[in-house]
């Protein structure tokens, strides 16, 4: 019962940004996964855990000043793989 | 270099809301399980999962108007009823 | 003047997330009537208070690993149970 | 039943931010009025109402490019009233 | 080295909430800004420095309770200019 | 009149997540930096810019899924490589 009660005021509330083109099977097995990892490590029910994606467009996402469009368009010549962006 | 340009670009970047209370070791413990979550999930780098936590105090959330403290002081011994929390 | 200088500073500043779906009418009608509470309970001119509100789709959403799309599925006719949604 | 379905997939999530000085009163009782005012305008349940605050120092908030202990300074000479800060 | 120490735990993690209407150049423009910003205050690494930007519509932004919409009908009779807006 | 009306519908709205450890006048530097780039870039009124920052602690950041805090260890004197960090 000491457990039923301490259960009840967690609340691991998780905002994950994420760059666009994920597929809905991607981002299903994402919030599955971590989730679970939450789960596991924190002691909590399932219940408790709540995700919200927010999807960013490329424009929207810069590092060192430079949206993630402009890297993958400099990353484009000659780059065969830039799915993991 | 052409990889060191992508990883620059990549995401996730996830926030997590969590109750005050819980110790370093369960905060590591999440931590490097969320990110092995995304990582398997995602196909990313683990450099590129950035995790930041928020911990808020028992006055800082509340479920239907109720703080977490308030709901706690009802579900001390004697008080029936602590399912909805 | 001092009144134009304390103006500038005050908060609150709210972010409120919620699934897609709300009309027009409603989001309008949810941050007067949230507008209205902040300014009567700390006392803060309505010129003060900022909402900002953050719509997610139902596949950017979700409770315990499932996302809102999976749970609207589940409840379809013949599911027996959604109350843990 | 349908009520029931369309109630299980909201979820208004909300961070509130908030300059530190607040009671915890009155820090209970914005709570409870938001509470109250999103599940009159938008029809949910008060258990499905979440809310965050987020309290910031004087040094953590600014208006055009100056803190609001900067200000609060400012406006301290003569300044009868800074409460609403 | 002690340098190199120093640029690994720095951070900052920029979310920037801006009305729709921006242009990709002026998005562009202020996010290299931005980190310009913050690479000469804090002595950071140019790629230590990451930007979030959240467009938001003009029903999801309100001043006063009243949307950024509602605020824009208001001044269109006669008005000029409401660029900036 | 016109004017007023206009000032308050705008945004941005900036939310700056640091590690803790920056001085007070190092976090007034960065904001009025910050607030001059966004005004000089976006054609807004300094007024408009609101900057929160958000301070983490060392065991509330983490990259590949060490916090700071096992990062700066790691790092100390004998450690041979902490660029990923």
């Amino acid at each position: 019962m000491k457990k039923q009660r301490r259960r009840n005021t967690v609340m691991p509330i998780i905002q994950m940004n994420l760059l666009e083109g994920r597929t809905v099977e991607q981002k299903r097995n994402v919030v599955a996964a971590i989730t679970e990892a939450v789960v596991r490590t924190l002691g909590v029910n399932p219940d408790q855990v709540r995700i919200l994606i927010n999807e960013l467009g490329v424009e929207h996402f810069s590092v060192a000043g430079q949206t993630a469009a402009m890297r993958q368009a400099a990353a484009a010549p000659g780059a065969a793989n830039t799915k993991e962006l």
